[in-house]
């Protein structure tokens, strides 16, 4: 059940290029992380690399090396910034998974099924606390001011995602001031260090920060279509776990206000009350379908990757430039 | 079932000085609490006002403050900085509380109760968040670097504690490892940041840590002998709720090494498995009274609290120097 959405992007849709050239940079931030899960308490290095070695794309900590790169940084710092951010991103994923009571995270059995809810919020709670010493070992209070006001960001936009969970009267607008602070700002963040670091001057650092906050909601968009349409195996969650936890997500925000009055006793029924039957989720595919808006938020995400791409207009041409526009191409064709 | 142990303090067991000396500073430092509990998510202020406008004792600020003014501090990074370490402490308050699946918290129901454990969870790392942003904008990399060791290592001892529940073996050292961990560590980086800001020296700076350090195990030993015996409405929470929980403190470490084998059995039962039957609670008190558990973990409290007052030995005579050791008196004497 592939969306299929045209992508009239010049660049070829891969990262291949940018896992090339970060790669020297990137064997340093994963001896950091390796040494940085390290404690006598045995389950924190457990429960830690469970989830930071089970494959994920590492997109976040990438994009701080490609920037420091673009930046034409010469220094150390980016390695443990990049290293923070990941620590930070995978903070979170251990809190949402709590707060979702998710069974699965990229494929396997999410950290709290095996070690419980206990162990992974206090392993969150310690990568975040390590996430910052690496920070503050770097020095720049700069790059610091922005990794630690992004942390507050995120954790506002998941509260702000649990207080619009089930409200199916949820706006785009307000959806996307979701996405905004819970995603959009790390990534938004993860690409500010980099410039910052190498003392650029304020317009450089603002189009790196810009490229990735839109990034980031274009990354978001394409997630939430893809929970409605993706491959199991390929995102390492199933289809329909947002319908079942009740998620607003952007396909349901524009299927619901596009719907009849019927549908919407649907979506209030499933998605405000909870109460979900077998073939609902097909309807709610069926609805989507009929009223594009899986097209719609796929569209929608190439409008914020637009504006990602635009972002580095005035940066000179380089190869790791070219890695970034193909990044952009990437994160939206994983909709295909 | 009051504990009596003698108390041979020269100070009264007050903090009224302490309170009355920093009570300015403290203005400043609750009206900081307000400005960064303020978000548009209204369920943030919410979940952390409830909590932080609670009638702790704020302790922990109260010590930062303190220190900066024994150290001559005339600036104004202390006030951030006192509020800094609230939060983080109020942060571990919460996800403390669901991680023991506790109902209760400073005798009102626990926040999770009223909010759920994904608020708690989240605001919880919101509040962590705007703790190190305040840290960053008071600008001092070393004060930075103590505070945020400080989070990982109290995620740490939380871990350590979670690793422990429920085994009986558990020594003294290891339990000792926890609290410095959990407890103690956030005293001693409340009480180093304000000699730091200060700019003193080396041994005034470790002068200062050590003091917290030792009070914080001290405050840590008396809570654990209250936890049985100590009055409800006092403590905010129930006599026994540690032994409900499994929790393994130092009047379970004393009395199960000094225990037959059968009130070994005993204890294997209880806490190690968690089979609780009705009047299980008083023969557990029983056994820490015949073992003499309870005033042996205060005399160990004692002695941590002297060590406390001797760290400031050196520092000249002054009305905020009596507060602080008054203070000592005042944490042990919780336990009459």
């Amino acid at each position: 059940m592939a969306v299929v959405v045209p992508f009239e992007s010049p660049h070829p849709a891969s990262i291949e290029r940018l896992t090339r050239l970060v790669a020297p940079d990137m064997e340093r931030v994963n001896n950091a992380i390796l040494a940085r899960t390290g404690s006598e308490v045995t389950m924190i290095p457990e429960v830690a690399n469970h989830l930071i070695s089970s494959g994920g794309k590492r997109l976040r900590p990438m994009l701080t090396l490609a920037m420091a790169r673009l930046s034409g940084y010469a220094g150390d710092g980016h390695i443990k910034l990049s290293a923070a951010v990941e620590f930070m991103h995978t903070a979170t994923l251990l809190h949402d998974d709590v707060v979702d009571q998710s069974d699965m995270r990229r494929g396997k059995q999410a950290a709290r099924m095996l070690w419980g809810n206990e162990a992974s919020v206090l392993v969150g709670d310690f990568l975040l606390g390590q996430a910052f010493k690496m920070m503050v070992e770097v020095g720049s209070l700069q790059a610091l001011d922005i990794l630690s006001s992004a942390a507050a960001v995120i954790a506002e936009g998941e509260v702000m995602q649990l207080g619009a969970a089930k409200n199916t009267a949820t706006n785009e607008d307000e959806y996307l001031a979701v996405i905004r602070a819970k995603t959009a700002e790390l990534f938004a963040a993860a690409c500010e260090v980099g410039p910052v670091l190498a003392g650029k001057d304020k317009s450089e650092i603002a189009a790196c920060r810009s490229y990735g906050m839109n990034l980031g909601i274009a990354f978001q968009l394409v997630d939430d279509a893809l929970d409605y349409g993706g491959k199991s195996a390929k995102l390492g969650k199933n289809v329909g776990d947002d319908f079942r936890e009740g998620k607003i997500t952007l396909p349901v925000v524009l299927s619901f206000r596009r719907g009849s009055d019927s549908e919407r006793a649907f979506w209030n029924r499933t998605l405000g009350k909870g109460e979900v039957n077998d073939g609902d989720l097909d309807t709610a595919m069926g609805l989507m379908s009929k009223h594009h808006a899986i097209e719609d938020t796929v569209g929608r995400a190439r409008h914020y990757g637009a504006i990602a791409t635009d972002a580095l207009a005035l940066v000179p041409a380089s190869e790791i430039k070219t890695a970034l526009e193909e990044t952009v191409a990437f994160c939206i064709a994983r909709a295909h």
